[in-house]
């Protein structure tokens, strides 16, 4: 059996556990004030060329977004996200539970249009009733998003002046950050992200660590005692160093980024097996998460040898299946699926 | 100047006045343990013929709604309501700073359809990833709608049924419910609601009474200790005879059920002086709130003889805008708009 | 039987009942947009002479107190409060409800000290562990305090400025802040409460209002957009009028003084009659509150021919019982109460 | 520099990490699916003789108590606990985040005391405003406590029988507890904590792993839906692979007892250092966490050689300092500690 589930079946890339053995014995004191977080963060900030940005680690992503949403809000205040967004579909109500509507907008293959944006604002703001909606304080992007999509740089700078124009902040969900940052025909750096958005994380979890997602915020100022929020909602590890010395090994030698192109390579290949076989992508996704349409028994067929997910409810005849890949998939398995995979029936 | 903006301009219908003023001086214990709100639950009760329903004053509808909404619901529960529903548009985020989301399924005419909550089931319960996503534990609706619609018996009998097997509460805002119940076609009784909703309200503000609204839940197991959650939220009224004393009224001589159809009879008065000077309802309304698209120009030219609601954004030639009556409007009022009003320009 | 519960067992004062009553069918638009609001919040800041102290009203006390403490915290930030404070006993978990610890420090008859505030600050900032604790940012305290006493003006300074030194925010309940500021003894001005304090609200509840509390923030900047959080706790009143012209009329012609005076005096009379039978206070409160420790057979005696409140659990032998005024409450019914009750047995 | 500031300075017990190694390739559904953890499970459902055990793995202990706590209280429920408990002092008010009060009783070295809670709970239920007051629902307890002192088997059953009598749910924090079932002069066993309490956690970060914590429900009705719950709260960990293999681990060949036997080996062999040398506990504990009062100066001197944590605010001349143990701690660190220590000065 070969899988394709999801870039977290695995335990971490063997260097972060080489290294977690290595360190395993040194001492330090708790709550990220050891020196594998604080060298981390040094590593980090050089990388995104901003001595100011304030970095926190937290555990996984539902409770990052949570976190660092939740603090940016206050009173009647919501986020504005796409309607496919992980926040709005697959957090089981996280945003909510920080008392925070989220007001959506309709998803284009998972990216949010910056048209939309000051539509919706221009609507909001011309509204007589305006004191009795949600006061749209926050913008919410993914990148890449959740349909493995990508902004362009034009695209992101466009959403970047609608929420400067609106009195909007933003942040980008980066998740699988890397496996965006190396696809082919990407525009957008670290530095315009850095640039544009107010916050964004940069994921652990799905690109080689056993958990983790590195928040960076502008500045300090943006969540004062960020710490507090991190603390009140449970996400502050006794052993934060199990953050820090997986980070610090992420960003040394480029690992995050090689780990990245691996995946993204295998991605690229996956997706010429189906479209050498007749299938149609569900979207056109650069990055390592892939959408096929695939006809019902074909899915049948395949689960024999395979595992993938089913992408929301079956349909009738064809459902759309998501294969990921990630630094554990091997150019066999691409080969295995292959040669299992019927072409597509006429 | 004559006022349509909304049925809450005056303070109360002068029968409750002079009952609060006739009341004033003797002496009750507070908190809603007075004999006029315990009179007032007795003929509310035996309104509905239900002996076992469970009854709350409360004080406006957005803190009813919170109220309810959020004791009913646990965890990841959500609420499914129409995209024009109140509770998502316009009560600041109110039902979210209880915790819970409000998930969307677009409004017809301000409707929810039993078709579009089936299919939404359908789909929750055959996602493999359902256990990511809020759980749709409750429906709301409202009755009339935001737009002044109502739903048939026939329509309220599938929501109800598709609630049922999908172990959905059902929940609806009557926050002009005399309206409805009133209205010329409608089909749908008291006595059905009692028996098709687990919980409703019957509101006070907007059908005469200075402030506060009626909660019926069908038996106290709905909600075990409710005053618990009316104390935490604030809604709990030192003074409760100001409620109990105007809902005594309100159900002594059928006085709700007269400002009801006052109400409407004005509304139609209205909705005949547009309909036969050319303008066209926005939605077809049997309500006390009326609904039509005028000219730019048509509403600056009203706008110096009357005052009314612009229904969401102004648009580029021709807006929508809202006009309400209540026991309050007079039929001079009507012929006074009518006088005013110029054709439907060509 | 004679009723000395509550001050809020009758409906309103007289002349606001009156006032009510002539502008009923005045028509106004809503949520507080109302000439009668605009007018009040006048007549308060002349008052306190404070033109741009930042005023609302809302509907009761709990609900006053949760939606300016919630508002003022963001994260792990907690109010300190003595333990008798009614936000920490009688509010049913309300302000933990808005996500915020109360913080307790030993009442003296109801008051903080300023003393003890410095030691718990010191002890907090002192400990390594303080990142894990919540967070003091606001002190809250109550004027008179729920056993009817009063800071001293000393006392009140030395609160505002431990609170200044340690950053912190001071708010007062004012629920029943008239019958503090005319009581015997008191040398707090409105004047000095608007300098020392962050915020306050006048309480009209239980002073002649059917209901209302105004809410004093020292400017606007304290709480940005406070609207959105009254919105959102459902504490906005469609009919915002009814606030408006009772705050109007209690400002008109010394009303709330008028009110609180005779409240005060009526309480004096009463605690005159307990000292002169031989009871003992079981705090000396000078304003409309009166506690005595009695006989738990004097208790059963009076209850024959009068209603009052237990208060705390009953004891073995003795009890300790509240007896309040009001503006409502009559010579005779004092003098009816001296006659039914008994000297204090040996 | 010797270290004792915590059981959390080290990495994890190296039979986890060998486990994790040695795993880290085989590849797993996410969220918990994976047959480690299904293994764990059942484990432990076996270590307490309880077939129905509801088991689930989360992150850490605030987290893991502010989930089980607020998914058991509902409206205006409260917890009780001792004033020195955790969650009253050091979880930044992560339990009042999720809305509800922490109802405090005076700690006596940490431990509640069954009739403390008694006497309250006839209090309030005495008490005439119990409807205004947080609703008491579930109490808290430590085992070992904050203090590292222990409920013997009788004060045990004496809390459950006054939890059964007032409707009370009972909830142990087990962050440390192996450290207390294998304590000298203990009388409680893990069958006695299933049979006693509603629901309690068996900590790991404290016991040998990187994080996690066990936490086991009487049964699934306890709490329905639990997952919702830990996913909302962001305590869902993708890699959920990463607790099950740890507690498998703990649980394969007596680890758990193993680990904490050498803990508290270690800890008894420290108390015996300061008590030769002549320093007072500030309690007696016979687990892994000792607590002695110090003089200032002998504090300054030992923390050239030796890092430990000042246990609150510093006091004038001495104050109270923890030291904690753990597996990793070796019998070389205590000679060394008993070599710097000087005799308490005369």
């Amino acid at each position: 059996m070969i899988h394709f589930d999801s870039d977290y079946m695995e335990g971490a890339h063997p260097r972060i556990m080489e290294r977690l053995c290595e360190t395993n014995l040194t001492q330090n004191s708790g709550y990220g004030t050891d020196p594998y977080t604080e060298n981390a963060k040094k590593l980090i900030r050089s990388l995104l060329g901003n001595d100011s940005a304030d970095i926190h680690f937290l555990v996984g992503g539902t409770q990052t977004n949570a976190t660092v949403i939740g603090a940016v809000l206050h009173g009647a205040d919501a986020v504005i996200a796409a309607d496919t967004a992980h926040i709005n579909v697959h957090e089981a109500g996280a945003i909510e539970a920080t008392g925070h509507k989220v007001i959506t907008l309709p998803g284009r293959d998972g990216k949010l249009d910056a048209g939309d944006i000051e539509t919706y604002m221009q609507a909001f703001r011309g509204d007589e009733n305006w004191i009795h909606m949600s006061n749209p304080a926050l913008v919410y992007i993914s990148f890449p998003t959740e349909y493995g999509t990508l902004y362009s740089l034009k695209e992101l700078e466009a959403i970047g002046d609608v929420c400067r124009r609106y009195d909007l902040k933003l942040y980008m969900d980066g998740a699988r950050l890397g496996y965006g940052l190396v696809a082919e025909g990407n525009d957008v750096s670290l530095a315009d992200i850095v640039r544009i958005c107010d916050a964004f994380y940069i994921g652990g979890t799905k690109i080689g660590t056993l958990l983790g997602e590195a928040v960076v915020l502008r500045n300090s100022k943006l969540i004062p005692h960020f710490f507090s929020y991190v603390k009140r909602i449970g996400a502050m590890l006794a052993k934060g160093r199990l953050l820090g010395i997986q980070f610090e090994t992420l960003f040394t030698d480029n690992l995050y980024f090689e780990i990245s192109r691996h995946g993204v390579e295998m991605a690229m290949k996956l997706k010429e097996v189906f479209l050498s076989k007749g299938y149609k992508p569900a979207v056109d996704s650069p990055t390592n998460q892939q959408f096929f349409i695939l006809p019902n028994r074909v899915i049948d067929h395949l689960q024999q040898y395979a595992t993938f997910e089913l992408w929301g409810a079956r349909g009738e005849t064809s459902s759309v299946v998501r294969f990921v890949t990630s630094w554990a998939t091997k150019a066999e398995d691409i080969s295995a699926l292959a040669a299992v995979l019927p072409a597509m029936p006429a």
